[in-house]
């Protein structure tokens, strides 16, 4: 294999300068093959609050302009160990939330079908659905790590199964989730009753509160995490409201007490060892960002995703 | 006594939709009883930097659309258990301040004449002093938990005894606080000298610094806090800017270097068997806001506190 | 009849103070009889850009509390004249377009029973289309005024024939207005192609390019607009959007080169004997708002139909 | 006498550098005399709704670092003809109105003595009253030209007589104007009753409505308002809510319809010939400003109110 | 000829969906041949007050995805007349100016060496002298239509020949533009002295001042403007500071009392039979921009400049 | 010696109100003798994202006005222990970095010449190499301790060896520093490549990554500063994106995961028995900032560090 097309060189494009693309990476035309890509996907039909989230992937590319290769606190540079490639937009119809289900399933099956995988730009969190069910085709029933404020298994709101606040629940029900591997980190905030923690226990969930991070630490959310995804094969899903206001304004709904984004990026490279097969981060509400905050910490976890999935040398 | 009306069902009117009252729930003049009722003081001529409290009441409102009637963390319903109101804005002359800080002792006893408490939304800290003559009133002098960037013990500002700076002074003063069980949390930033906080324990305060948050936790604070509050009835006072301006940057004085709203949140949470007798949430200035997020700290500080207020089952 | 009750008194009660009825109004529960009310539809499934227009109504209403009494241009004061409610939000559900257009010509023809008229605050522009489908069963098919930037008259978009591009298309086919009355105002930018205004013809729209209004000026529109009108039964319906992005930057769709506040609230002040059976003025979209600059001018657009909508007294 | 002292020289000190006074111009102390001096006055205690213009002298002052010292439409260098100096803020207590206005017209009865102007900088519309004590007590009873989107003639608010919308009033009955010569341009909205109007035409002034520009243009303005100030001294105060807001989102109670920037400076320019004694521009409330765009915009007033009150050759 | 690609479909792709190329069009290396290429120039190190303009280019790309293909008022469709294609940003060195000059000229001089035709988005001013001298040897010394509140015929500053206060003065000495056809648009605000409208008219310059427009209106503008350009080959460049801050917030020396977008348009669409030869858009500065209301109105400029270079069809 | 003149009275002066120097101390003209100078250069010649930090200076100094004179953490009043001054800004050359840093070298050794020490208030990092340089001068090879996100250990950019990612590397080639005394705190996010850290280590720094935070909390990086520290002279860099964007988004090169407010505070005030003979705090750019929380970050922290060079008591 030929080395990786890298991002544009910021030693001959200033990175305010060129295309908009994932951390200035090529565009998937660009290359011949490639083993990761970052799509985006602008649908926010299943938002119940604040919408925007349209908005999110074009926001996420510009926000991450300052990403360079190199990690050092992970000491691996991603984009030279796989071809990293920005997939663009997929292009769904704002009016018909299935048809644009059936199309992000599709289109997440056309981009790993050659044992590729995908790190996904919302978006609301309805998008997490159809990502799961391309996931499981792929590698049967996945573990969910999930970050977010809200549990999102919630059943129906105004009678539509499919919202934002619902793909975990749907995803139960239809068997592409490993609910025996599956937990939630950062959920906080008041509830309708005491049966939607119940109702998602029986679902086979387990919940790290953002309240107890106080307590343990990222080290502590990691070991958790990390004991209960076990080997399987991880899907992760980052909510970017998982973030305190604070850290991240910029989304659809806010509740404070959240994790800062030091917290965030801790755990995320906590799983270096993990089986992470795909990952998507969402609601990403640009218009009420402010000097790219929300961006760049979304740009920041998306890189921290990619530096988890990419493989590590192996040490004879 | 008939089961409590609550806030709007939200599987029926989206969150965005409707009047806006505190956490959606019924106005005062749609139920014959309540047993809390939640009142807006936009009254902000005490304000010695950056003036805009005024409209604190009508932004912490719609900031608190949000607002589920179920609490996880303190695994209670408040507004299943007690009928909770919002009383609306108490109009109050911007140009007379002795005549306004009347008119709220006044609405204050009115609303708490048959055993209701109250939890106010202001306007600027000024407030707190009628609403401790009232809270004296009713329950004798008062422990005052205070949480705030600054001691408000001062004593005149330009010639004036009323303002924003001074309310727990002149209440010292009054004798309708018990000052040994007055404790402020979250004091930080530079003073005038160092008489300030010679004063401020002369006049019997304790103070636990933003500093010591580093060492002491949230569960040192909480332990701090209850061991001083004792079992004395308490008032709660929040000036917003005892969060750190990153998470309240909407507020007339912040200060660098405060609570995360994770940790306030939390420390609030741990009065669950306190005897609050009222509380207050002030300083929250919208001009200076953005996207909310003051405002929604503040709805959710609001909550907190009455959840502590809220009368737990008593095991047999 | 009594006389109406008319706006809180800002004497007793500050303009910054209490619940946030539209020109401090009173609500519909409020008063026995009204003869206008203010509806709110906060519905923005129909938008294809910027969304958020469904945080309008509560933003147009925080933005009223400066609107007065008495015009002094058109010497009337329409809240001694008329009895004028604030009907709060209609909720309707966000995932279910149909559904909510039902709902919306259903609460339209509840609110005009008693011969009552309605001025509603959107919301996206769809929402015209079932309070065309209400003002035409009260009136048979209206006239149309129109104020927008784009011509509305698209067919369908992603398949889907009811969106915000698409009411005055629909109420044509569906002959619930008088397209021989229709006139649009304000038209400008780009369009798909040659075929946009010429479809607008056949339905028997008239256009008024905004870069007319600089040899017209406002007189010049007023007339031709009164000529096209005559004695129908008229619909004004008015897309913030018509103004320039300087005047009303929170949007969804903003077009350089639009109409300036003081031109839009002349033309509608000029329609004083203008039969006004019915009114709208949708799409604004708060988080793009600044200061409320949208939200006032909204604001103002609905405090001039309303008195163009305000009965004169009959000289004998 | 000398050279005046100019503004800093932009060709060593970059404009975005050094202390921040009116368009870089010296200050009081650091020349021994001056003809007309800029006075700060950060008072906003008489304000209704949005406060904030205590803030208004430093950010007028901040945004003024782009004026240059030509004027090319009026052909005159205004800092070259009179010593133009910046005399800093009056410290003012801000819990005592009447305390403030005294002060006020003691500073400013300095600052005239030796037959210097003052071009005064807001704080709120209340600082006009004592400002024009001021004029009368140099000049005798002076014409107002007053610019803003509202009468300010009210009588009592809260019963407090001396607020944003009285100055004017007040001045009247006092006997410091000779309403004979008052005018005010640009007003508009709404009022309480027809009583506004009337009340204000029996004090002696006239209205030129915000409306009225479309049909006069502000030629026309300019003749209407040279001809009714004639040849008396001439006090001018422009509330910058004259401006649309649009134009000057950043003031307290902002008011659709109104001028534009060209237009305002445009009839300022026109008074060239007038004999123009002291003159004001307030209402600057920054927190609500954008980019400055306020703050400019007042800025450019306050130099064309300069460039007016600059002594023209006297050809022979 | 193959018929032009035009804009991505928008009603395949939603208009915030898919890469941000300048009104959606096809980059470069997605066509064969090419008519007119909109290039980026992200260089902003000729700035003298507010820099940030180097982030112009991605911005009015964002901005620009409204832009349908059709232009009514014109009654032209330019991208199936022409290919336009976005040739995407130009890297040129932030530190050296006369490298990054000598690059624009260079790569102005490739874009345009089939006689396809170049409009730039900058970047700051100082761009317009390396494309003059690009376009000057091609066409000859140019005509230049330059709408700007400022002359920039300045000379140096702080030493530097080369900011954006001086590319036509440069010019003109270079002798890449023919001043007797040059012409200035909505200059306005104070100067450095009369000297600097005196050498600006020694160069050749004629002014045409924004306080102009008042009596003008865009028709006398527009017949001046193409009196003086005459059939001589006529660069344009646009520096969105022509407008008023209102319009233009997001700039770098905002000037009031400037055109309006509405007046703006109507002149370039005026430009429909001038031989254009070349034009920029430069200055939007987004940092300062709210609502990309000056990134819209720059990429409606940019739009109509382009429709302005559209070949007509020749009747016989 | 007298007693140095202190801060503005804020009892007599609102903190509003007044000339706007940092902490509303004297300015350098108003003293005989001075202490320590606080001095802003506003200088962002060398930034390679966003700029705008050249209205650093100014933005500081307005969101200096709420500091007051006592710490009560450390216990210390400076401003009665020492004559601190506002010693204005330097003016320097945009366009000229080379002429810059020597200006900047040599107003540092005047501002020092008689045992004076200087807080410098930036403008972009680039400054900090000629501040090194002029501290060298005074005190021989000082230690750094350097704040930041970044190592600013890189080479060239563009060619320019002199950059705001340049200044330390330059310094430790120069041989200004002594780098065996030198630790970074608050490093993080990706980098180019492995060889960054390498370099920065080869020059012979150490580096405290954000990221340990979360472990050493901020009572271990404290120690493990002074460590390194020892009983050199010190020289304090604080650019202003070592704390998180959350905390600081008013910035040019922002970094999620970085320090909080409050830890960065704590490890400032553990700096007082250090010898710190220089400092400065950079890279504020007030385009980005909102509601002056970065403003006043940065303000708290020149604060903390002048209370850091404050001589203590001598206890005998």
């Amino acid at each position: 294999m030929n080395h990786p097309v890298g991002p544009i060189d910021a030693s001959v494009v200033p990175r305010y300068s060129g295309w908009s693309t994932f951390a200035r990476l090529p565009r998937l035309d660009e290359v011949t093959n490639f083993d990761l890509a970052v799509l985006g996907v602008p649908f926010d039909g299943g938002v119940t609050y604040r919408p925007g989230a349209r908005f999110g992937p074009a926001h996420v590319r510009q926000s991450s302009r300052l990403l360079r290769p190199y990690n050092p606190v992970q000491q691996i540079a991603p984009f030279d160990v796989m071809q990293v490639v920005d997939a663009g937009d997929l292009a769904v119809n704002p009016f018909d939330t299935s048809g644009a289900l059936a199309a992000i399933t599709s289109r997440a099956l056309d981009l790993t079908s050659g044992g590729s995988r995908l790190v996904t730009i919302g978006g609301d969190h309805t998008i997490a659905l159809p990502l799961l069910r391309a996931a499981a085709e792929r590698h049967g029933p996945v573990a969910v790590l999930h970050f977010d404020a809200h549990l999102d298994t919630w059943d129906t709101y105004f009678d539509e199964p499919y919202t934002h606040g619902t793909p975990f629940r749907r995803a139960a029900e239809e068997g592409v989730i490993d609910s025996t591997g599956c937990v939630h980190v950062g959920i906080r905030g008041p509830v309708y009753s005491d049966r939607d923690r119940y109702e998602d226990q029986v679902l086979g969930f387990q919940i790290i509160g953002a309240e107890e991070t106080e307590d343990l630490g990222w080290r502590g959310i990691a070991e958790r995490v990390k004991a209960r995804l076990g080997d399987r094969p991880v899907y992760v899903s980052v909510d970017i409201d998982v973030l305190d206001p604070a850290f991240a304004p910029g989304t659809g709904t806010p509740e404070p007490g959240g994790l800062t984004s030091r917290e965030l990026l801790a755990v995320l490279r906590s799983l270096a060892g993990v089986n992470v097969v795909g990952a998507d981060i969402v609601e990403v509400a640009p218009a009420y960002d402010h000097a790219e905050i929300t961006g760049m910490a979304a740009a920041s976890v998306a890189y921290e995703l990619i530096c988890a999935m990419t493989p590590r040398p192996v040490s004879d």
